[in-house]
């Protein structure tokens, strides 16, 4: 029996949903659409519906799991309980108690932030597999992260653990971030900011570059791929990015010292040319390491949410 | 039965030494010169017979004692190793083993990091009490830190866990920290940080200042004094000092959320004017945390390390 847990990652977009085996097999997964719609009351229900299905099909009996994990985009307090997930309407709900009573009251369910739950996944089958200790960062529209010390998720005390996008790390900055800072990593070294900082760079200097004929229409994606092949502005703008994250990885490895560092996002598919430029700067800011923290990719994309949020089962103690 | 245990917190220049009851009851202190001679062989020795001595005196039998803690002014690792702490002369040994040995092998011990084990006894009987989630900061001739997360020290991977001193925090820095880094909150917020960035005040600025009759003597101590009396020289650089401490417990926040911050040291002496400059700042880099940590003044002083060492035993599980 527990031969199976289930993992729920609700997005503001779709729920991805999957089935494991307790030894982080992926058996089935699927996707259902978010019904926003009063807010956000039919989400957990359509996908308690769908599961169930899913679990007849399988010929999983309730019995047989360990439990079902719900990772939330926002913060989760201790008890499970979520004020308000902007994304998906959810206000001062209990996510955990709602699909346990969907479920008929008989499997174990748990809710954890998507960041946290997302690295927790890494660490169990991806990136950061074999490790207890270390960081999740993902580089998206914004900046995420996810700390896991001795095996546990540090959700912090004010829920505000591992959020690295919003330390300050630049003294001139004109602009604010949207959690009305200014000068957070988040501006400088999302795919947004790596973006801002190119058009920054294009502004500045009169020398040719490749991104000069995009306009508008430059991504990060485009700024990787440019200086990739040389493209000298490109590159000198992205290096001043990723400099801004690799000081601030140096900063968590002076606070929570974990043995690796896990790059996920988009940004990240620019592979080991991005993760090599992370880690000159992080080498650069931790001289008094004699022995670094490793850097790797994430490596399960994004199901390392629905990953992270069965494991929670697991991790229950 | 075990209802004593005993806290030694070895230093540089003398070894701290105290019997608490298991509540937190300092019954007896005292200190050993600390020996230095020959890779301070005889620390430990000298400390032991001591420490019987003052057991016998108080008739303490062995079994009434929970354990001994011992903190080291270096890195500890995990097993209790400590490679090297430069100011005792100590090389590759396990303070805790010898210490268990010179005891007739009957009492547990266990070894931790000063500061980390200063953070454990603030959270046991000082600031901190009632507080599972903490950081302690240190600032003295250096800035040191102390992380508790769930109750637990975290000392980090590679030791370095709180190591809050060398965080890089300013990007204009023209000399080198000891540690090899340049712009570590060590060189802005410690007691030398605190004296070199008056001075540096008092020579970028023409105008009158008390501090300016003080030379080479100048403290951290007088800048303070001044500050408090309405010196604004020495006010708009100290407000810079802890400017700098602001931005990095900010940073904390965002990486690992403690309930509270406790400040110790020398230069804490300064009292509340101090704290209130430091939340100045705190406060204005987590415009994201809706709720902040609380920062308040360290209550052990010195004798925090004896009372986080005694902590150390019963904090085993």
């Amino acid at each position: 029996m527990n031969q199976y847990c289930v993992g729920i990652d609700v997005g503001g977009t779709s729920v991805k949903c999957g089935i494991f085996t307790y030894n982080g097999v992926l058996l089935d997964k699927w996707e259902v659409m978010t019904r926003k719609a009063e807010n956000g009351k039919y989400i957990l229900p359509d996908v308690a519906e769908e599961l169930k299905k899913h679990l007849d099909e399988k010929t999983i009996s309730y019995e047989d799991i360990a439990g079902i994990g719900i990772g939330v985009p926002g913060p989760v307090e201790p008890d499970g309980h979520v004020r308000v997930a902007v994304n998906l309407g959810w206000k001062d709900i209990y996510p955990a108690r709602i699909m346990r009573e969907l479920m008929g009251g008989r499997i174990p369910c748990a809710v954890g932030n998507d960041a946290n739950v997302a690295a927790l996944g890494e660490m169990w089958q991806g990136g950061g597999r074999g490790f207890q200790n270390m960081m999740m960062v993902t580089l998206g529209t914004g900046v995420g992260g996810g700390l896991i010390l001795n095996g546990k998720i540090v959700a912090g005390a004010h829920g505000a653990g591992a959020e690295i996008g919003h330390i300050h790390v630049r003294e001139v900055e004109g602009e604010r971030c949207a959690c009305g800072g200014m000068g957070c990593l988040e501006q400088v070294a999302s795919a947004t900011g790596i973006v801002k900082e190119a058009e920054r760079f294009l502004r500045m200097f009169k020398e040719p570059s490749s991104l000069r004929i995009y306009g508008k229409a430059l991504t990060a994606k485009i700024v990787c791929d440019a200086a990739k092949e040389g493209d000298q502005l490109a590159y000198l703008s992205l290096d001043l990015s990723m400099r801004s994250l690799g000081i601030v990885l140096a900063q968590v490895s002076m606070v929570a010292d974990p043995e690796i560092f896990v790059i996920g996002g988009g940004v990240s598919r620019a592979g080991s040319f991005l993760l090599d430029l992370i880690r000159k700067h992080y080498e650069e800011y931790t001289p008094i390491l004699e022995k670094k923290a490793e850097l790797v990719l994430a490596t399960l994309g994004n199901d390392a949410g629905i990953y992270g949020c069965a494991r929670l089962m697991l991790e229950k103690d």
